[in-house]
């Protein structure tokens, strides 16, 4: 996606903009030169580009109102940036908007251990909560794979997970407190250090929000002591299937592992080759499965499950002897993306999530389809959440190639959503997956979303085009994948 | 409060609606008569009681999708009610509208235990979920007190919690499906079985809306394996400040509690007397502290409490021997509403929650406040959660005693919201404590908060004047609350 040239009416509105801005920022918080706008033009997903119209840096709660006040009262639309680690476009700028960025938002304002609460802005790394934290034996718990990059106001808008949220829960169940501004500049503040609040649930409802509600300025989260000791262990499988029946077996059983994650041959293959994490490059499918807590809760459930494993038809099973030992086996999976990334000119990372029961199924189904396809898919995920992320490998300079990726990518998503499971785990919608959204969800509630939308930000002015789909671009995405004069989801008949 | 005498025309109006509501439900489901009204009049809240205009009580989704239409078509309000067992008044029924009963939805539809979830109707009980999980194992977590009676539908409506929500969360923690009606007929359907859904967390908003936004009619609920053991500890202290500190420096030593209540001297008194439950009746103040787990994990965590106890000022520590040990020590607070029930005409029991290190402090202050309008007031409370249960005793004969204990427990609540708290924790706002969410909550928040509603049910037709008050009606609150010419709170200037 390039760039429109911006107009000379448009120019001229971006100065004045900038100006009045600058009335209450310094000059140096508002950029409006090509060259200062370039490192916004996209978040982590970088398939999607588009240079920023200006781009604004407030550092206080104030200047964020009198900004938002400012773009009310001239229509201008506005998106709000973290860090721009997001994976599914929820950032990406617009050519006749404000940039928002909280960067300047980094500051912990408190810990407070015996509430076991930080309070922080919304540009603080995720994992400098922890390191604040880590002087009273707390840590902040979800764990996104970009977590040393990767800021809290960008967790909370996409409602981040990770390897440990299968225990630990999402960034939801991890905030419980949040100030916002509203389009015209009013504070709103949801919760605190209590655990319940009445009224509609507005705490929630802003977690994944993906900057279509507000401007989130301060956050309350829950800190959680540091387990005792941690220890993992890699389970081999010669048949990908069984892997996946052994995981809604672990998950039946009782135990819950504070992370359970699964790679395929091509993935463990990928892997090895780039992190040497002493992984079976012969194996099917290998799980990773960590338990957490007291010394010997540890050790009774590795025992425990390592039988349970074996039961289920795993033909070897590891475990750590000593942390170097389990940082090494989780370096491979760590690892993962960048080394199946070595294989293909391109890949593409899919996200949605299915009922862990139907993995074994799920996982049959995606192997099919890429022989279909003629493309290689390579699955590393967090399989203890049926949180998959099939990785299908393609080369965009091959005709065509790109438009087989996304068909075979539609048809794995179809399939989560028709097994019960959705179109997205922890990396949000955002511009990427707006149109798979029209088969997760019906007119009426698309219809329920619009308002609810509406009673935040009537004209539609935060984030435009992300998230939620129109109702007329779901009847295109419809008309695109009619199949044979059939539609696929008799939800779409309805458009 | 009593009921105003129906007039002629909203009896033709009735007969009509009935006639017509008989159209798609069996005579008997439709009630009009005073005799069948009457077991519908309160809830568990008997001090607001109105009898219904109509009770509907149909069996499918089909026939609350009919009487929703009808009822939008012909502009007649809807109040959703459950087991009718609410702390709030929530399912008050309206002199001028349909009192709907889920009461027939109560079928378990499936236990998955692969999944570990439930899939039940509106008017199932509680206990029954953790009855059909048994065999596999599970349970479902929240446990409200009335969990015999009570029903999912209406702990989702309130947002349930219990003596367990400590470490296993509010109901909002152990949802993860949810189906419900618009008051427009039409079914939406949010989750299911897999962990995270795209698009604006309705899920949540849904989930402690008390009826005010559509009519849940189905749901599936986490399951999770029932711990190895429990055990109990009783611990007694001089002073009840000192208990209080206890509990803060429990929660901050980074136990996790199974359930950490606190009772009063004169909430162990009367509990004693009614249930022998052995509670020391000199003791200042009690804590009962329960760790599950594994068995290593129990012994482990009640060895290192009992000492962290001892260290904090606990004159003595008993820690329970068995099984029936355990439940005698939970007898006495299980018991204690109603025991502290007899040593007074009346009581008026409160439900507030504050950051936990608050806790000695907001004791202290109940304690002055008690002697200051010389009125008793018995603590017994979810202290791990820092949700307070002060129950104040009084006659309702002697004249401008219950004024007294209104203004005496407004009080509690406000300064429950000044340390950062809320004015209710877990028993939902209703019609009980419209007036405290004017504290609670600015005028701009409130009006983000009509604005939501009326995303969802444009007329407010849906449980009209429960749970949020109308700015009005705070600017009324405010005025009543002024005390010398001087507003209690900062916040009030605004209405």
């Amino acid at each position: 996606m390039s760039t429109a040239p911006t107009s000379l009416a448009s120019t001229a509105l971006r100065q004045s903009l900038a100006a009045r801005l600058r009335e209450f920022m310094p000059r140096s918080s508002v950029l409006t030169e090509e060259e200062d706008l370039r490192p916004y033009e996209c978040d982590g997903l970088s398939a999607y580009r588009r240079l920023p119209w200006i781009v604004a840096l407030p550092e206080t709660v104030e200047q964020v109102g009198r900004l938002l006040r400012l773009c009310s009262e001239q229509d201008i639309p506005v998106v709000a940036r973290g860090a721009g680690t997001g994976l599914s476009g929820g950032a990406l700028p617009l050519e006749d908007g404000v940039l928002l960025s909280l960067a300047k938002f980094n500051r912990i304002l408190e810990v407070d251990p015996a509430n076991r609460t930080a309070t922080v802005q919304p540009g603080v790394r995720n994992l400098a909560i922890s390191e604040a934290a880590a002087p009273y034996g707390l840590y902040y718990a979800p764990d996104p794979s970009s977590q040393l990059a990767c800021s809290i106001g960008g967790n909370v808008a996409e409602n981040a997970g990770g390897v440990h949220c299968l225990k630990y829960g999402l960034t939801v169940h991890n905030v419980t407190g949040i100030k916002f501004m509203t389009m015209d500049g009013e504070l709103i503040t949801l919760g605190g250090k209590a655990l319940d609040i009445p009224g509609y649930d507005l705490l929630a409802l802003m977690t994944g929000s993906e900057g279509m509600l507000g401007v989130m300025v301060e956050f309350t989260v829950k800190l959680l002591p540091k387990p005792e000791r941690a220890q993992v262990m890699l389970a081999v499988f010669d048949e990908i299937e069984t892997a996946g029946d052994a995981v809604a077996a672990i998950i039946a059983s009782g135990f819950l592992p504070a992370g359970l994650e699964m790679m395929d041959n091509l993935a463990i293959r990928a892997a090895e080759a780039y992190a040497k994490a002493g992984y079976p490059v012969e194996a099917a499918a290998i799980l990773l499965c960590e338990l957490d807590g007291t010394s010997e809760e540890v050790s009774e459930g590795i025992a425990q499950i390592r039988t349970l494993l074996l039961k289920q038809g795993a033909a070897e099973v590891r475990v750590s002897r000593d942390e170097a030992e389990r940082l090494r086996m989780w370096a491979g999976r760590k690892a993962a993306f960048p080394a199946v990334g070595r294989l293909s000119p391109d890949y593409y990372c899919m996200d949605g999530t299915i009922p862990r029961r139907h993995l074994a199924k799920v996982l049959r189904r995606i192997s099919d389809l890429s022989k279909e396809y003629g493309l290689a898919v390579a699955n590393v995920f967090h399989a203890g959440d049926g949180n998959l992320h099939p990785l299908i490998l393609y080369n965009a300079n091959k005709p065509g190639e790109l438009e087989k990726t996304e068909e075979l990518g539609g048809k794995i998503l179809e399939f989560c959503i028709e097994v019960g499971g959705t179109v997205t785990g922890e990396h949000g919608v955002g511009v990427e997956k707006i149109g798979q959204m029209c088969l997760q969800f019906t007119r009426v509630e698309l219809e329920q979303f619009h308002a609810l939308k509406a009673a935040f930000d009537p004209r539609g002015l935060l984030n435009p085009g992300k998230a939620v789909p129109t109702l007329s671009r779901c009847a295109e995405f419809g008309r695109m994948h009619v199949h044979g004069g059939k539609l696929v989801h008799p939800e779409l008949e309805r458009f």
